[in-house]
Order: structure tokens, then sequence, then C-alpha cells
């Protein structure tokens, strides 16, 4: 796969989500690029941390301020295999992030469902990125669980 | 004051926002009640932490769901001294939190700007206490932060 292209980076946060998957975790994953470098990796561990805040778009945000000493995010690019929810689109607000790419659409729980105004009026956002492989990964998921 | 009733949480909370205000963050305090117990107590730190995440009620809710083992939280109130914004309502909606009492409104940046159904239909929701001292505190925070 050719390095620092939206295929790329997106790839890098399916990873996330596949290790979410092997832990037990709802298999959702991130990456935060800053001038083509991933400065921060995450995945949720809603589980794990017992914490219903620890989705991984706000591990990664939190990952990528720490990186940068900085809260807020222009310069940086989000890569996240899920479409966020309200709280994590409310977090990317705050962030400024510059740019939002995600992966399958979330028609139960996304933040479009309430608004497409959740996100910064400067955030660039884009969808559908390894879409169908996202959304098997949790299909799969939820179906083992229910076993 | 008297113990255990709303009024005393809130004023518990406000505490919280006055340290805030101290150091220097956005004053915006906040407590979780749990069978009349406050399990956690937490202030706005955005600017310690370099975290755009790290609002009163998010590490608050983070605190309470530690001190109880419990991601969910349907047994707990939270005292807030600021309406919650989106991503705080998010957080809200995902630990089910039995009730919600917030002091002043936030007419930019409140989630019911947004919309009244961001909250989770359990969760029983409150308004008003100390809103007046909220608002006096923000406000002077803010005057001083121009000058």
């Amino acid at each position: 796969m050719e390095l620092y292209t939206d295929a790329y980076y997106m790839n890098e946060a399916f990873k996330m989500a596949k290790i979410a998957f092997e832990e037990g975790e709802i298999p959702v994953g991130a990456v935060v690029v800053c001038r083509k470098k991933i400065i921060a990796r995450a995945y949720n561990q809603t589980e794990k941390l017992t914490d219903v805040t620890a989705h991984a778009e706000m591990l990664a945000i939190t990952a990528a301020a720490n990186a940068l000493g900085s809260k807020y995010l222009p310069e940086c690019a989000l890569y996240i295999t899920l479409e966020p929810c309200v709280m994590c689109a409310g977090a990317c607000f705050w962030s400024q992030l510059g740019e939002i790419h995600y992966g399958a659409s979330d028609p139960r729980r996304g933040f479009s469902q309430i608004s497409q105004y959740l996100l910064h009026p400067k955030t660039k956002l884009s969808s559908g990125l390894m879409a169908e492989e996202s959304k098997q990964l949790l299909d799969h998921f939820f179906k083992k669980l229910r076993n």
C-alpha cells in the first residue's frame, strides 16, 4: 500500500480496530496524522478502562495533543474506522481538527444522525474509506458477543 | 447549608469551579453523587492537561466509574455548574447517568442548543441551581482574561 495516502492511514486505523477486537473491545480504531506523520494511535478501551469516555477518537485526540503540546489540532487529520458519536464529534469540535476521515457510517449512534453541524466549521470531512471492512469487523464482534 | 440536598451538592460543585478559577481554568466544577455520597469531584483542566476533552464532567464521569468499578452510572447524579456541551452530553448519554443537575445555561455551547435529546432517555434533568453565582464566576473569569 502506498505510504502517506488516506488509504494507508485508514489501514493503520483499521489495524488498531483489530487490536480492539482481539482484546474484546468494540472494534474501532483511530490514528491522528500531522504533516504526514502518525502522531497518535488508539483503539476503543471502554471495557479495559471501565470508562465510557475511552472511545478511540477521545484517546487519539488526547494523545495527539500531548504529542504536539497543543490543545488545538488544526493541522491534524483524524482517521477513524467508524463514524464518531456525539461525544466524539464534540471533542473533534473543541480540538478544531483540520480533517476527519471516517470509514463506516453509524446509523444508530453516528453524530450525523443528530446534526451535520456538530463539527468545527473549518474541519474537512470525508467518509467511506474501508467502510466495508470496518463494518464487517464490527458485525463479527457483535455476532460473537451474542453467541 | 443542609446536607444531602441538591443545593448542598451544587455548592460542592461550585467549590470545584472556584478552584478552576484560581488555577486559571475556565471555572466549571462538578461532583457525582451516589447514594447520597460524593464519589467524584472534578473541575475543568483543559489548560493544565493541554486537552480539550478534560472538561469537569468528563473527568467526573471517569472518576465516578473508577470509584464504582462500573462504566454505567444509573444510580448516580451529576451536579455541574454549567450546562454540559455536546461532548459532555454525549458522555452523559453513554454513562446512563440517573440524574443531571446543571447550574447556569450555556447559550453558546450548551447541548440544548443542538437538541434536548442528546441525553439518555432515562436521565432526569434539572437546571438553575446556583445559576447566577456560576455565571458570575464565568463572567469574572473572561473579563479578567480580556484585561
